[in-house]
């Protein structure tokens, strides 16, 4: 590949990489030098060590063929709310300033294990609870937010800096980055991959996602980590599939580029030959306010609990959202709190139940694309239904909107379909992004990156 | 008081910590007596550093009246799966030999924050998963368990070794030691309590809980953790109580001390004028079979993700329980699973909302008193149930089975109804162990510790 390293898929990588056709240093030099080039504008990386990267990847160097790992040298990123042995772990929170973990969270230690060089630490709101925090900005356009919780972990990727990165979504700090800055994500179902070790926000929402350029790279992560449905996944013909197009109860707040993006894959996968079919929430889910009502009593009542002890120790070192949920200003009683958990479980029963009469569901996953300015990271308000009914989801960047910058549509699938919805993006991902931000590849394959 | 201060509860020994009638140091000094006797007999402790705990205790003193916390010089025991920055924790694993985190799990960091003297860490089964593990004996009986997988937490209690402790319950490992050693324990509403820093087993079971020698004394502790109810709780008059008694779908497992405690408790509160009906679960819940097996597919399954690095790791040093539940030796499926969540939310909901229509639940809290051997560590069958309920529930230590083996019983209340809970332990705790435990009392009101 003439491609310079930096701009590799992980899966491209990888082969290189296992074959010794590169070394893990060469490699990681040339994701170092774009990070060079491209680190103030984009400033991804709440702590990076070239020195200490390097070693690694020495290290990594040196193993013989038969003890190298399934993602032997792949560089990724990592969301500074999970530790890490060998960095600082500060949460996006001055109270952690310097904080050093003696061991991994759980999905660094499989990552590591695997043969991953863990690259650095990416930016992330405070506690990925508040909806500001980094300066990170959009590599599509500076001057727009990446969208947070999981702001470097996107913008790392979307930049060419890693080719891979973990994030977290409580509300939606995975998907809708991925959207606004037109990477491929997926957050998997609710529960398949071990948070310990990191940062809990609200702990029954709380799920780790992956950032990526090519949806094979997506897979490679969902099977390092065990991701695995009951039935054993195989090609689909496009004339089998069956698309439930879901706009949400939230449908009346999105933008024209929410708008346009559904629009337009709605219309390629009909011209495609795929069924799909417009679909609403029944009546008992259907009411935006209520669901919204519901979802933010049971996140800020976790979160309550989560950063009470920081709280107590450090209160004038807390943002003012993360001091408001503790403090309870929005008056959430413990009935409500109960109500909202029993009422919740039999939304996620009746959804889905109802997905699973599909293959997939097309979805919006942002209001709208990348609003400018760094202050406003942009609304969660179709990602967290599908977050707390534990679906996976995946993005496809599909297309741009009119001021150039991309926003994406949501596939999700029912509970413990990870595979299944990986195998559908595989065979419905080209045909989404066709006349959107497919026309905007170079010469390679790769799309554009004059920005 | 004369008596020694190793047997002071939590309460008594606070009032005369506040008032300088005892020092930290001397207080620290005689628990360290009382474990040098009894230390080697009893076995509570996973790590204990003498000096360590006399030098915190003096840094105690040295505090203004105006920085003493709410839990001043108060001993406390820390179940050794919750991280301590002080002390090494090793989830009474072998992997995690001499294992050193760097910082505090949020339960210490909050005890340390309220001027605790956390004074060492307790035993624990494998990951508080399996059901074997430390060599920790009953006090009442050391050639009897005394349960688990909280077993250091409590032995140390129940033989006055520290007046506090931190347990953690999945299934029964906070309540069913308690009732096999004679001591108070409280596990409060599932996520009261943040379990941050804490090795995870099922994290929509995993619920910290604490064990004391008196009521009063898990008081000072939900108050100190912020366990709060909607509701002011005011005190109850014994006429205004209503007891809904249920054996719950386990019963026809029970022996013949657990009989002899629900009896014995039924009877004195009825001598006692307050109001006991006997209570069934409804249809939907009613199968022991359905339910146990929903109960072990969630735990097993969130185990299974838990532990899933380790055993990728070092299968090699694992227990065969853990490597079995790694392994879904029991071939649960994702279907399974789905449904088990789904079902399951729909008993919690009708569970607590019977539960609403009384003041208090009365139930058994063990199979039986304390299994002869330290190798049966008993069953957790009558409070896995609770536990997955999210409900709050209360060992009352109210009797003693034929070969003079304690057993308590259970006392439950509806999810964030935890002060009314406790409230509720003091109008009847007294009265509950009028007829067992209480006539084994000496003088000064302490049971008898001829143990």
């Amino acid at each position: 590949m003439d491609l310079p390293p930096y701009k590799w898929t992980a899966t491209q990588a990888l082969e290189l990489l296992k074959n010794d056709t590169i070394s893990v240093e060469a490699y990681a030099q040339s994701l170092l030098d774009r990070i060079q080039e491209r680190g103030r504008t984009i400033k991804a990386w709440a702590y990076l060590d070239p020195d200490l990267i390097l070693n690694q990847a020495r290290l990594l160097d040196k193993l013989p063929a038969e003890q190298r790992g399934p993602l032997h040298g792949l560089a990724i990123g990592i969301k500074d709310i999970m530790g890490t042995k060998d960095m600082p772990t500060e949460y996006g929170s001055r109270i952690y300033d310097r904080h050093q973990p003696s061991f991994d969270s759980h999905a660094v230690a499989t990552l590591r294990a695997a043969g991953a060089l863990i690259f650095g630490k990416t930016t992330t709101t405070e506690f990925a609870v508040a909806n500001y925090g980094p300066w990170t900005a959009n590599p599509h356009d500076p001057k727009h937010t990446p969208g947070g919780s999981s702001s470097g972990s996107v913008a790392a990727v979307a930049d060419f800096q890693v080719p891979l990165s973990l994030g977290s979504q409580t509300g939606g700090s995975v998907i809708r980055p991925a959207s606004y800055t037109g990477v491929f994500a997926m957050k998997p179902t609710f529960g398949a991959i071990s948070t310990e070790g990191q940062k809990p926000c609200a702990p029954s929402f709380d799920t780790i996602g992956f950032f990526a350029r090519s949806i094979d790279d997506l897979q490679l992560l969902a099977d390092v980590f065990g991701v695995k449905d009951d039935e054993p996944t195989t090609d689909m013909s496009l004339d089998q599939i069956s698309v439930a197009v879901i706009k949400t109860p939230f449908w009346s707040s999105s933008g024209a580029s929410t708008h346009n993006a559904m629009n337009i894959s709605i219309k390629v996968l009909e011209r495609n030959g795929i069924k799909v079919e417009d679909v609403s929430f029944p009546a008992e889910v259907s009411d935006p306010k209520v669901l919204g009502r519901i979802q933010d009593v049971i996140i800020q009542s976790e979160a309550r609990v989560a950063l009470l002890p920081e709280y107590r120790l450090n209160k004038a070192r807390l943002g003012y959202e993360v001091r408001d949920i503790v403090e309870n200003k929005s008056s959430i009683t413990q009935k409500e709190l109960r109500d909202a958990y029993d009422e919740y479980s039999k939304m996620r029963t009746i959804i889905n139940d109802l997905a699973q009469k599909y293959d997939v569901i097309l979805a919006p996953n942002a209001v709208d694309d990348a609003p400018a300015g760094l202050d406003d990271m942009g609304s969660p308000i179709f990602n967290t239904l599908w977050t707390g009914f534990h679906m996976p989801v995946i993005n496809i960047p599909s297309s741009f909107g009119p001021w150039g910058m991309p926003v994406g549509v949501s596939l999700v699938a029912p509970r413990f379909h990870d595979q299944q919805l990986l195998q559908t993006a595989k065979a419905i991902g080209e045909i989404l992004m066709a006349d959107g931000i497919g026309r905007r590849r170079d010469a390679e394959g790769f799309w554009n990156t004059n920005w």
